[in-house]
Formats: C-alpha cells, sequence, structure tokens
C-alpha cells in the first residue's frame, strides 16, 4: 500500500512529505494507522546528526498511536480494530531481561531495531523500490507503520489517541522515573534539572508519589509557571547564584535532596544532579540522553559516602504490561496530558513542530493525521 | 596516666614508639585498654600524607579490640572490664542519619573525628604538654586510647580480642558491602577487584551469600591461592588479556556480573567495575579510597541501560547495633578471620608491618600489645 510520511533524508535536512510504499505485515508484525504522534527531543537529536545510532534515509517518530488496521501471520494478541501505543522499548516476555523481573530493556528486537530494520533485518518502507529505515522499531511520523507485535501495547479503545501518544515516550519516561525507578515516597524531596517534557513530567510523578519538596530547576525561567502547575513547590534558575547549583540545592535542604532527575542530557548537569543528592541516601536518576562519547565523572567519595548513580529509559516501564495502566490513569485522572499539548497540526506541517521545540516556544507539539 | 603509644610524627617518617600522656575521659568519654589492633591500608595511606585530612603529630590505628578501663561522667551503656571494639564509625542513634535508618554514616563526633580531637575540640595524648592529634576516633596504636562512648561496640567477652579486631575495619568492610550494600542473593554472580583483605572479604561475603560465581580479580597472581581457599570460583589476571577487564567479564559472563566490588582504590579500576555490570541490573559498589581530587568518569549511557553506581563505608554496618552480631558470626563459624591474620608481633615492630603491607607479603598483621 501507498500512504504518505515524513522522510529524513539526511542529517540536519527538514523532513519531506513523500509518498511511501508499505509492506505487508509480516510473520509477528502489526500494520498500524497512525492517529496521532508527539514530536520529541530524541527525533531532533538523530535528525541533527549526533545520533551515532541514526541511518537515513528514515522515517522518524515514536511518540503515536493508533489503530491496528491488519496482522501478520501468528499474531496472537492482537486484532484489526484494536487501539495501540507503539513502544520503542519492546516487551516479549521471554528473553533473558524480561524473564529477570529487574529491568524493562527487553532485548529480543534491540539489534535490528538500532539498525532501522525489522527483526527479520529487511524494511518495510520504500519509495520507488529503495528501502527508507525504520526508525525506533515505531516510525509514527507516517500514516501507516509496520511494527512487531511484542512492541505494541493494546490500550482502552475509548482513549483519547491524540493525548495518549505522548505516553509512548516523554510523559511514562517521566512519571516512570520516579515512581518505577527512583520509587519516591511520601514526603521525599526531589530535584528535577530540566523542565521539558520530561521533566514536567518527573515533577508530575513526584506530586503522584507525595513529595514534600519538589524543587523545578531551569536556566529559562518562562517554564516556572507549567512547573508550579504541575506541582512544583520551588523553581530555581542557576544564573541567579554564584555558587554551584549543587550548593544551592543542600543549602535549601539542609544536607541535600533524596532524589534527583537528570532531564537534559547534559553531563555537567548529571555531575550536579548526583551532587545535590544527601549523603547517606540520597539517588540521582540520569534521564537524559547525551551526545556521543560525553562522560559523567565525579569524585568517589560522593558513592562512598552513599549517594547512588542510576539511570531510566522510559521511566523502567515495562511497554506492554504497564503501560496500558498508564492510559488508564489518564481516563481517571491520576495522570495529566493535556497541559503538555502546546500545539497541534497536520503531518504537512512537522517541519513547523521541530522549529518550536528548538525555540522553546513549545512542551510537545501533536501531529494528527488525516482521517 | 603514662602508656606506649606509636607515634606519627610527619608524613612519610616512621612510626616511633614514644611515652604518652593520655588524659582521663572526659563526660560521655571511655578508656579502653587496647589488646590487640590490626595494621590497614588506610593508616598507611594517611601516614603516607596523601589523605588531606590527615594531620601530625597522632597516634593512627583503627582496627583494634580491648577491655573498658575506666568511663567518664554520665557514661551508662559501658563499664569497667566490657570489651569493645572501637568504631570509626560512630552511632548515636539520634543524628539525622541514625535517625534515617538508611545509612550508618552517622553525624555526631564526624566533625572533630575528622580534625584529630575529641568531640570537645581537645586532645587526650600529648607528650611534654604538647598535643598528639587522634585518628579516626580510635587510635589503636597505643596502649590505652579515649573513645567516645557512642564509637566503641560492646562485644561477647569471650571472643578472642586478637581475631574480633579486625572487624573494626576491613573483614567487616568486605562483608558488609555484599550482604548490606549490595544485598546479594543465592545465585547471584559478582566480580570482586583486589585482593587484599576487603576484597578477600568480599568473596567470603559473596560466598555466604550463596553467590554462584565470584571472580577475583588482581595484577598479583600470588593472592589467587586465598581468594580460591575463601570462595572465589574464577581468578583473573587483567594483565593476562589484551581486552580491557570489563570486556574480558562480561564475555565471561554472558552480559556482565550482578554485582561488582571495587578493593582497591584506583579509579580505572572503578570504571572498570561499573562496566562489567549486566546491562539492566547490575550494580557496582565501590569501597576503595582514591587518593585526593580524583574522579571517577563513565559514558551516562552506562547508567541509562540500568547499571547502577553506588559505594560504601564500613560496609553500611552500624557498629553499636549489628558489629556484636558479626563477631557472634565469627564465634560460631559463619564468618573467617584467622586466615587473614598473616602475621602478629608487638607494638615495637609496627613499622615492619608497614613493610610487609608495602611488599604484599602480608594480608594483616595484628599487633600484640605486652599485658
Amino acid at each position: 500500500m501507498k500512504c504518505k510520511a515524513a522522510v529524513a533524508w539526511g542529517p540536519g535536512q527538514p523532513l519531506k512529505i513523500e509518498e511511501v510504499d508499505v509492506q505487508d505485515p509480516q510473520a509477528g508484525e502489526v500494520l498500524v494507522r497512525m492517529v496521532a504522534t508527539g514530536v520529541c527531543h530524541t527525533d531532533a537529536f538523530t535528525l541533527s546528526g549526533e545520533d551515532p545510532e541514526g541511518v537515513f534515509p528514515a522515517i522518524l517518530g515514536h511518540e503515536g498511536a493508533g489503530v491496528v488496521e491488519a496482522v501478520g501471520e501468528g499474531v496472537t494478541s492482537l486484532s484489526v480494530g484494536d487501539h495501540v501505543i507503539p513502544l520503542y522499548t519492546a516487551e516479549c516476555g521471554e528473553c533473558k531481561f524480561c524473564k529477570s523481573g529487574k529491568t524493562n530493556l527487553c532485548s529480543a528486537v534491540r539489534e535490528t531495531q538500532g539498525k532501522g530494520l525489522m527483526p527479520d533485518g529487511t524494511s518495510r518502507f520504500s519509495i520507488n523500490g529503495e528501502p527508507i529505515f525504520h526508525y525506533m522499531g515505531t516510525s509514527t511520523f507516517s500514516e501507516y507503520s509496520v511494527v512487531p507485535e511484542i512492541a505494541l501495547a493494546k490500550i482502552h479503545v475509548d482513549a483519547p489517541l491524540e493525548k495518549v501518544c505522548l505516553l509512548g515516550c516523554g510523559i511514562t519516561t517521566g512519571i516512570g522515573a520516579v515512581l518505577n525507578t527512583a520509587k519516591v515516597e511520601e514526603g521525599d524531596t526531589v530535584a528535577i534539572f530540566g523542565l521539558g517534557g520530561i521533566g514536567l513530567s518527573c515533577i508530575q510523578g513526584a506530586r503522584m508519589a507525595g513529595a514534600s519538596r519538589i524543587i523545578a530547576i531551569d536556566v529559562n525561567e518562562s517554564k516556572f509557571e507549567m512547573a508550579k502547575q504541575f506541582g512544583a513547590t520551588d523553581c530555581v534558575n542557576p544564573k541567579n547564584f554564584d555558587a554551584p547549583i549543587q550548593q544551592v540545592i543542600v543549602d535549601m535542604t539542609d544536607g541535600g535532596v533524596d532524589y534527583s532527575f537528570e532531564c537534559i542530557g547534559n553531563v555537567q548537569v548529571m555531575r550536579s544532579a548526583l551532587e545535590c543528592c544527601h549523603k547517606g541516601w540520597g539517588e540521582s536518576i540520569v534521564i537524559g540522553v547525551a551526545g556521543a562519547g560525553q562522560e559523567i565523572s565525579t569524585r568517589p567519595f560522593q558513592l562512598v559516602t552513599g549517594r547512588v548513580w542510576k539511570g531510566s529509559a522510559f521511566g523502567g516501564v515495562k511497554g506492554r504490561s504497564q503501560l496500558p495502566g498508564y492510559v488508564e490513569d489518564y481516563m481517571n485522572g491520576k495522570i495529566e496530558i493535556d497541559p503538555f499539548v502546546t500545539h497541534t497540526m497536520g503531518l504537512e506541517d512537522i517541519n513547523k513542530a521541530f522549529d518550536l521545540m528548538h525555540e522553546g516556544k513549545s512542551i510537545r507539539t501533536v501531529i494528527l493525521f488525516d482521517q
């Protein structure tokens, strides 16, 4: 079949709307008609050319929601008409990682996904017979996408896809990092570095957990109002202080916070986030993705005196088994998504969505596909 | 009163046996007659002058055991004749850290202890009226030492002090890092970097926990025999491989170990220890103390993909409440100490103990005081 998709032809180039050929789903694969997709910093990171795994030409996008249009041979857990969110972290239930119960980092399709291919090592997208690469196993910037069955979460059929698409990445990543990875408890203090979609979601998660103090940190003070709406108790601009931000936070909190979250991808900020944690028990969670080859560092004394440095990918959330619960938490009012959607537009305007993000004018733009 | 003590007059100088004046214990303090003390790398580290907190002249030593000789005003939990192990990590039970239940890093006497002084800001040791500094709040290289009540663990009166003195530091640090900090469980795989007293104790802890594979790593292969006696299943010399040691361990273990322990204080090895952990759940524990100003580093991707970097001080063991249990575990055969004691000698030979350690010829020398 043919459909419209935004194709990334090369690093640094604007996306181009093209008519692409989409092959039928093969064994274990599912054809999804996309209804909506968010545009995330990770898409921009890959488009910039800085992502060492980035391959071109490709169809980007990984924050989508849609409807099952056809299923390949052997697909048993999904049927035509099911509503789904594509998962860049699959959940096969059978690999060493899934079976461990300790992580959401399923390895089943990881290798081919990282190369922009389906599990059989080929692509389902092409233009004039020339293959176009997949992206993160999801490629949601296309009217239709082919996704492995194990990389689709079946969600409640009444959930508004133009909202819950954002649970496919940023919001779940932030909330999950707080609730699953850090396991913040009632009364804990937290510091959140970077107030984009993930940082705001961390704030939301911290409020859900009952944190007593939620310190939101950004150099862009225009983000503070929304941070407060989501539950931040203090907003801090590091530029307003001579002392390093970690010292500022330690002083504000009588020794440091119980948990901190880095939501930017800046290795210097990752250090600050660790060092603003309380001696003896403070834990810092790295969420942001740093540029290729960049390193974090600190004095080991920080760890020996009880701080813990860890990371989180997709909030530690197991997509097939846990994401449907996040969707229901949105439907019953526990999770807020609507304030994140600052802009909506059609696929043909997708480059505008990237511009708004780069200019810091949007939290999330949601692309709505013509129905 | 007067007694013999080994005094460190300055960095890099051999210790000198001197007659020192010991003042009576003040309020909340206890006079301990030392029966035995180990000589540990941390003593040598401070003596070398590299310890930024090191002050001279001082009486070093922190791995001792002895008998209460006198108690100061208000001391209620100890009486003359009690057998005790001095603690460089006190346990007051009342500070924020003790009350948290999350850490053993009591802050009650930390500040003055770091300056070589008793909690009232003065020293109990002097020679010809000139004060001699305390060390780690313990100063066990003296026939008599004055120690805060909250920095003494009361132990079973039948425990052999010339053995259980080693529970005052290295052995407890290693076992505790495995059982308390990492919480290794039956069937887990572990890698232990550095086979001195702490590394061997980590091996012992891993065997106690039921680890299925215990990989012991050192560049000095003469340590392998004892490592195997304590329970190592594999011994690896990084010099025998072209690949980085983290890659060697990852290949040996189908993806990495569940837990690793750095028992040297080498920041490069700390990185290797983190990176040999399994994606998704592997945790690395820094135990070794690095030189002043040295830093650890890694790519944040290591954390985002599920590895955890933490540290451990005194094995996370709360001295007053938990160390007596370690002593009883030695008495009932659960913990081995005897193989660690490779040499014993009198206080007058203490510089020989340092030489043996520097030459890698001893695991631990125990100094036996004249009775």
